[in-house]
């Protein structure tokens, strides 16, 4: 059997650098045509964390760019908003070709020490987004460290809903949704604010991380929740909403970020993301939904063309290697029955 | 300062085996005079897991004295309870020395493949041991697969009280508790149960383990639960209620069977547990309750003599190695302020 559609866009990317963006783009470049490239790297030449402005964005840009195996590959690229951005530095990175900037709450995820913690410290540069037809990209969890870290995305509402009463024309992304509430209160708020969801988090409850032994190539942020929420995930993934689609969040860390005493969140989709869609989308008799979820919605919220190439897979079963370049791969040693053609 | 107490009983312990049995065995010795020494290991010679009779009882007991490194420690041996134990194995291991007979959910936590699936298989065990006079300590966690992990110890809760009901004479564990909807249940039965509470779950929420990096020494099963539930464990353990008294459940893992891919379930607790007990209780100006908790409760409970020595501690601050015999502790490279004479 074989299954052609458009080529798609993971609206929720992490290249990192150097030999790790090398080894890692591939898988994605076979499989999408654009990606929106997360901004928490250190960029080559710098001495801190973060793509914080249309210079940073350029050097980053241009490393993606000589890294590429397929120059048909479009990096989408962003910038991270912290609280010193500033509306010309938002307006300078629009000029310079950034698509979107993203917040994350500080010190809740991977290299976010830099994070927002007073979400009405960015309001000027929201404004200035909304103004220059920037999107806003949100890691959906509360910055305060002292609530329950299952409890993260639910509070996290109450600052989506402000940012979207207050700025009505702004492109809103809640990034990687977890929760059935934050499907709903997504579905309930304007054309818009839209919500991507992971590969990872339409198979993972927490179960799969601490309901058996410890599994950390499944420990992710925000960390997956119930079985309830996931399936609220898979109902929304395939339910024809055009305000949820496909941003993987596929995020690579070496063997031994993972597996030791203090492990890195992230898991790494990249390499199986599109045949393991096709098989839970298969079972759940919605193949064609499945074209929307990874190559419709998402472009169209970002005011992009859909792509025009397309991609095929066969139904053939294989096996996922147990490590890709020093990487630990979702499904690794487990077996697929889609691939890439 | 020094502080000064009845010598202690651990109600809940993992001892090992061979090298890892001789290298932890002294850090409980020097703190407590007894301990309930678990049976989920695989005796010397057997190619079983489980202390599962009175024959490989007397083999792991065996091996306790030949390792002690204080000929007045006193291991108060278990059998694991499993749906094949018959109620002759109970009274043939209850006159060898048994104490109690340990029932695991199946596949719950470490060496639990052979647990307990269905309860009601072993009654007629239970009476057996309410005859005789021995306690039964549950691992207290629904062994259903499909529930959610957070769930599962509010789940075993109506099969404790069934149990309850049904063997009014038996003397009942609920080991290591961890939410305060258990705690709760526990105060509410008879005098015929109570509760164990280790000290990793006084000091730990899941917070502390997905909450900000993964961090495999912070693993245990039951999982740690909610701010509210820690708080109830701190009331319980702090309340003067005789039902609530100390049961480490200290689990040495190596360090490479912690930081792996699939990561084992344990805390490893007993190089530190009485000082960072007094530095708790002090913190909540209760140290007057430390030694009911540690060294009355427990032995009452059990229908055991307190114990005559004493121990003393002085207020020095010391910092945790990090690394013993392999196996990481819990609050390695941190300090304490209190530590053994």
């Amino acid at each position: 059997m074989r299954f052609e559609m458009r080529k798609g866009d993971d609206l929720h990317l992490h290249l990192r650098t150097g030999e790790m963006l090398r080894t890692v783009l591939p898988h994605t470049t076979r499989q999408f045509k654009r990606a929106v490239i997360m901004p928490n790297v250190t960029v080559k030449g710098r001495k801190y964390t973060g793509v914080l402005d249309r210079y940073d964005m350029a050097v980053y840009r241009d490393e993606i760019l000589a890294s590429r195996d397929d120059i048909g590959f479009e990096p989408l690229m962003t910038i991270q908003i912290v609280e010193k951005t500033t509306p010309d530095m938002v307006r300078d990175a629009k000029a310079a070709g950034a698509i979107a900037g993203k917040v994350y709450p500080r010190g809740m995820t991977t290299n976010s020490e830099n994070g927002v913690y007073d979400y009405e410290a960015i309001y000027p540069t929201l404004t200035a987004m909304q103004e220059c037809g920037m999107l806003v990209l949100f890691h959906g969890e509360s910055p305060d460290p002292d609530l329950f870290c299952l409890d993260r995305e639910m509070k996290f509402l109450k600052i989506l809903k402000d940012v979207a009463k207050t700025f009505p024309r702004l492109k809103i992304m809640m990034e990687h949704v977890t929760t059935a509430k934050a499907i709903e209160c997504v579905a309930e708020l304007g054309s818009n604010v839209a919500a991507t969801i992971t590969v990872h988090h339409l198979f993972l409850t927490l179960n799969d991380v601490i309901g058996d032994k410890l599994e950390p190539h499944h420990f992710c942020k925000p960390v997956a929740k119930r079985p309830d929420d996931r399936a609220m995930l898979i109902t929304a993934a395939m339910g024809g909403n055009p305000k949820f689609f496909l941003g993987t969040d596929s995020a690579p860390h070496l063997k031994g970020a993972k597996e030791c005493a203090s492990g890195c969140a992230g898991v790494y989709t990249a390499p199986v993301a599109t045949p393991l869609l096709l098989e839970l989308f298969e079972q759940h008799n919605a193949m064609d939904k499945l074209e929307d979820f990874c190559s419709g919605f998402g472009a169209d919220f970002y005011g992009l063309p859909r792509n025009k190439e397309t991609i095929s897979l066969v139904k053939e079963t294989w096996k996922v290697p147990p490590i890709c370049g020093g990487v630990v791969p979702f499904r690794a040693g487990k077996e697929i029955s889609w691939q890439m053609e």
